[in-house]
């Protein structure tokens, strides 16, 4: 039986606090947040804390927190030599103080509050300075049935980058498509599973040959058309700039 | 029963054809393409012809052919006054010889040829002259268990163009994250689930709602690494007009 401890309360601390204590072999003995009203809903079920100096004795510590915020509170620990480890994609390990044990859990996955994610879509990016460590921190993404990898910081920190593509600029394609459909009257609701297949289709081929579309046709005729039919500027450069883009990859001329 | 004839041999027409045969209110009668080959290994079930002064009589004539080639076949059509529809988002309704009674039958989805789509998973956009026609093509899409919208030319060649942003565009952002994963050996497995995940988001709430990252957030410092960290010229391109049209969506300060 593992014991861990979750700091913090936000998105990420919830859903952890979700997924472990489902688990049958971890034990989640306490959950401190600097603000106990947002966890209060939980005491029946686990101790809660707002004091940093009351903190009991765990396997791993959890800091749920935000980035600003590690390098601080890991400092305040009260304790030295036990695991702690942050969740943040951009923050390197070496930002948690040094007289604790090191690593990261980073979970590459967007949380909603009310969304419940099932664990099996929650990889984790694991991270640690010690062999053992890593090895606390597969057996506890196992418990929770989730996959993981062994991922160093320069490479988190690319997988961060990378999701600001698949999930925000996406996203804003999702939102250009929502306003351009809106001015016409046209229920989004069409564009829905549209939305749903593009994402599906990549799980099996690559974004390289799932690609299709004007763009990758080099159809001059249909992105002319495109383009006087845009009369919001920014939604003009970012069809044009995105065109070009696949024209590049898909090695059509520019 | 309602009888169709289907004309063409790509994707579209290869997803009508398993889609309506599968109805038991519809009856695929006659199939044809300009390359018989394509179409080949169906004789058994329905008869192909590769010669148009050979088609059979039917309620619906499907053509789900190049946009290029949608007029110019119509016109070749040996008979008047029976419904005959195109499958194209972007090719106008008159386009469609006058001597019959047209119609739109557009599909608002991405197929591929060997993957099987779920029917209810493809809305179909639908048009017609003659009230009498739409009512037949809502019979159509009905029968397949698809959803339907009625869609003027207007507003389909709208949704051609946000499809565009939610497909093609999307797909592209994908692929940036593939190329920037590649580079640092990290296997795009892992961002598989956060892109299911951010298309299943806008299922339920807007895009809008759905919005997080360090451009919604403003979070200058690392807007700034990340675009340290990106050495292709048309990446950082990218990431910089992108990040400028979530600020602008979010009201933020550019």
């Amino acid at each position: 039986m593992i014991s861990v401890i979750i700091l913090g309360s936000g998105n990420v601390a919830h859903y952890l606090f979700k997924a472990l204590n489902k688990s049958v072999d971890i034990s989640v003995i306490q959950w401190y947040s600097r603000n106990l009203k947002q966890i209060q809903e939980f005491k029946s079920v686990v101790s809660i804390t707002d004091d940093i100096s009351k903190l009991d004795k765990a396997d791993i510590y959890i800091l749920a927190i935000s980035d600003d915020a590690i390098s601080s509170l890991s400092e305040q620990l009260p304790f030295e030599n036990r695991l702690v480890v942050h969740t943040s994609g951009s923050v390197g390990i070496h930002d948690l103080d040094k007289k604790l044990r090191r690593g990261v859990f980073y979970p590459l996955q967007t949380f909603s509050k009310d969304v419940d994610m099932d664990f099996k879509h929650v990889p984790f990016c694991l991270e640690a300075l010690e062999k053992v460590d890593l090895e606390l921190l597969k057996t506890l993404a196992n418990a929770m049935d989730s996959p993981y990898y062994k991922i160093n910081t320069e490479q988190r920190q690319t997988l961060h980058l990378a999701a600001v593509f698949v999930n925000n600029f996406t996203n804003q394609m999702y939102r250009i498509g929502h306003e351009i459909s809106d001015i016409k009257n046209i229920n989004f609701d069409i564009l829905k599973p549209l939305i749903l297949e593009t994402a599906k289709k990549v799980q099996n081929i690559s974004p390289y040959m799932a690609q299709t579309g004007p763009a990758m046709r080099n159809d001059k005729k249909t992105i002319k058309r495109h383009l006087k039919a845009l009369d919001n500027s920014m939604h003009k450069d970012i069809y044009e700039l995105l065109t070009k883009s696949i024209k590049q990859t898909h090695g059509k001329k520019l």
